[in-house]
């Protein structure tokens, strides 16, 4: 067993630099008299880390608070524009980032349209993607958090496999780091989109939560004990390959009936089209069933049943009660969430599902930019960027 | 966010406590200048804390170790048998139970059959158990550690539903403390197996595992990081009653083609008697499919894709590449394990099902009370069983 050692110089002084910085950015405007009550550190060592904090430009003093009898001590708070960071969304159709203050404000947005570009083309639209988010940006840049499809191993920032976008082992995050000087992560979409909704959930925060990517693929990013858990290969969450229909659609990955085929967009949009005789996108469809239209009931019906049969799996694998569904699929409504938490609780163990919430998340291309930005700040500077 | 304060008086003595018998147990025998090299703790803390400890009977004097110039120092161990503890395994058939000492290592075993017990009766006879394997002990007793089937709330010890026995909110942790005036641990046996397995696999352990109990009922014990995941309510791995096959057997939840239906022990006993129009059990079924009679290796085969295809949807979930299976099921031999790893293979995505180790465990009894055992002397005192 690894015994703990004395905590080395540099440990302790990054330690206390990190316990201050969260200190002040989350009772700020703050003494750095209470500083040190609230730390337990002495008062000299925190005038000394907030010392260099002021001269790095993350902390500022604002003026005096009120006196309590003696002088009136000197406020400090973070200033949260002294660093940005960027957040990007590899998604399906479009690549989009953010610039974002360290309060995870938004503070610059650019969108670019894949049309089918992947390998190096791929790899040329993030630089061009990241080139136009960051120029004119004053403020130094803390680092570049990526959210992408596929297989990712967050801890090399390297991905392992993208589908989409025909990258295998390809190191993204020491490409970008190279190009950039700067730290970059680079994790699962889902599983940023999870990070995004467990950091931004307020008041309602839980320790574990499930969000679920309904795109064209089907991925799950898992918030258990209240981090993200990626699993021994970083492949938590890759629900959408596994088998369900032996007699199904072929899977981009060469199986046959993979959960993707079938509750994911493309599978829902090649069963229109099959019903149609003609291209039907996910927006007709809905329009369809909501018209009444037996196939595009059936359709909706059946593509929700069919993730409410994994996420019953789930909520007997996890017991997790938050689980909170994002994606383009999520727009067929209504009518879809209530087949997905039909199934749902129908398929899992009585005392466990009853106690299960279901619901659709915030904007996709958001979540996930939000998501890898408080990644990357939570890394840098151990802050959470919500309140 | 809540703030860390400085560690209470009492905390920090708990802390250090803990700190130094994890020393000693790990390392002894061991002089008190080294427990404090190695603790960072002050030579006076640790002589202090040895102290108290020695007084209590957990630590001992050995002696003097060699000398390295000066005096030679006295060296300390953990008496392993200055504390007893009870682990029980309340199991299909039997309720069995052991005394363990502080190293895990099995003193004193009794074994009572259940014979359709339930309810109050099931209850007395958890106490007549404890009574046999209590009775002429003269070490104090540490704490009793339960593994039993069903949803257990661990927390506060509840049995919230255990359908062979007929609890319902049981608190049986209360109960049993209540007449035993010791702490008392409740965990379902999946998760107390899950225990055993990731503390006492020694050199080879790692810090995500699944184990899966397969008897009559399928229950999985899930350890992330290194910790037991229990979900919300506390129901994490109770995959058994997850819907699997909607044309299938009446499960005794009253649903129709729960997972356990299919894979546990008697799904597959049903289907042999169904087949050969006797009772069949699982030795026979065994012996049956090893002579190569086209009903029973199609049973064996069947029960162990249905397990395969659950195991695949767990690594898909959680990406987890050690799994354990244990329980009477496991009888059924090389042919049903061929079968569950073909299967978990074949529909989980490739990268993942490639890096999995699928595997039979040890005996169930023994990793269920030792996971139990396990569970309690970690929390009591901060201490892993297995070197």
């Amino acid at each position: 067993m690894a015994l703990p050692t004395k905590a080395t110089h540099q440990q302790t002084r990054v330690h206390n630099e990190r316990l201050v910085v969260r200190t002040v950015y989350d009772l700020g405007p703050i003494s750095r008299a209470d500083v040190a009550r609230q730390t337990g550190l002495t008062r000299t060592t925190v005038s000394d880390v907030v010392g260099g904090l002021i001269d790095e430009g993350v902390v500022r003093e604002i003026g005096r608070g009120p006196s309590s009898g003696g002088k009136a001590p000197i406020l400090l708070e973070v200033d949260q524009e002294s660093r940005l960071v960027v957040g990007l969304d590899l998604g399906e159709e479009h690549f989009a980032g953010s610039v974002v203050n360290l309060r995870g404000e938004l503070r610059r947005t650019v969108e670019l349209p894949v049309a089918g570009r992947d390998g190096d083309d791929a790899v040329a639209l993030v630089f061009d993607l990241l080139d136009r988010l960051l120029a004119g940006t004053s403020a130094p840049l803390l680092g570049i958090g990526i959210g992408t499809p596929g297989l990712v191993d967050t801890r090399s920032g390297t991905i392992r496999r993208a589908v989409n976008l025909d990258w295998r082992d390809l190191p993204l995050g020491a490409i970008v780091a190279d190009r950039y000087g700067v730290p970059v992560n680079v994790a699962n979409d889902s599983q940023a989109a999870a990070l995004a909704e467990y950091t931004y959930a307020g008041e309602g925060r839980v320790p574990n939560l499930i969000a679920i990517r309904v795109g064209r693929g089907v991925g799950a990013g898992l918030i258990l004990r209240g981090a993200l858990f990626q699993g021994d290969g970083s492949g938590a969450g890759e629900i959408g390959h596994t088998v369900v229909d032996d007699d199904g659609l072929l899977c981009r990955c060469g199986r046959i009936g993979c959960l993707e085929t079938v509750a994911g967009g493309r599978g829902i949009e090649e069963r229109a089209a099959a019903a149609t005789g003609r291209p039907t996108d996910l927006e007709a469809i809905r329009a369809a069933a909501g018209a009444g239209e037996a196939w595009a009931t059936a359709i909706v019906d059946g593509a929700g049943a069919a993730l409410g049969r994994a996420i019953a799996a789930l909520i007997g694998a996890l017991d997790v009660q938050r689980i909170v569904l994002i994606g383009p699929v999520t727009d067929l409504g209504d009518r879809w969430l209530a087949a997905v938490r039909r199934e749902a609780r129908d398929r899992a163990l009585a005392p466990l599902a009853d106690d299960v919430e279901i619901s659709i998340g915030r904007p996709t291309t958001n979540v996930v930019v939000r998501g890898a930005s408080a990644l990357l700040v939570a890394r840098e500077l151990g802050l959470s960027l919500a309140r």
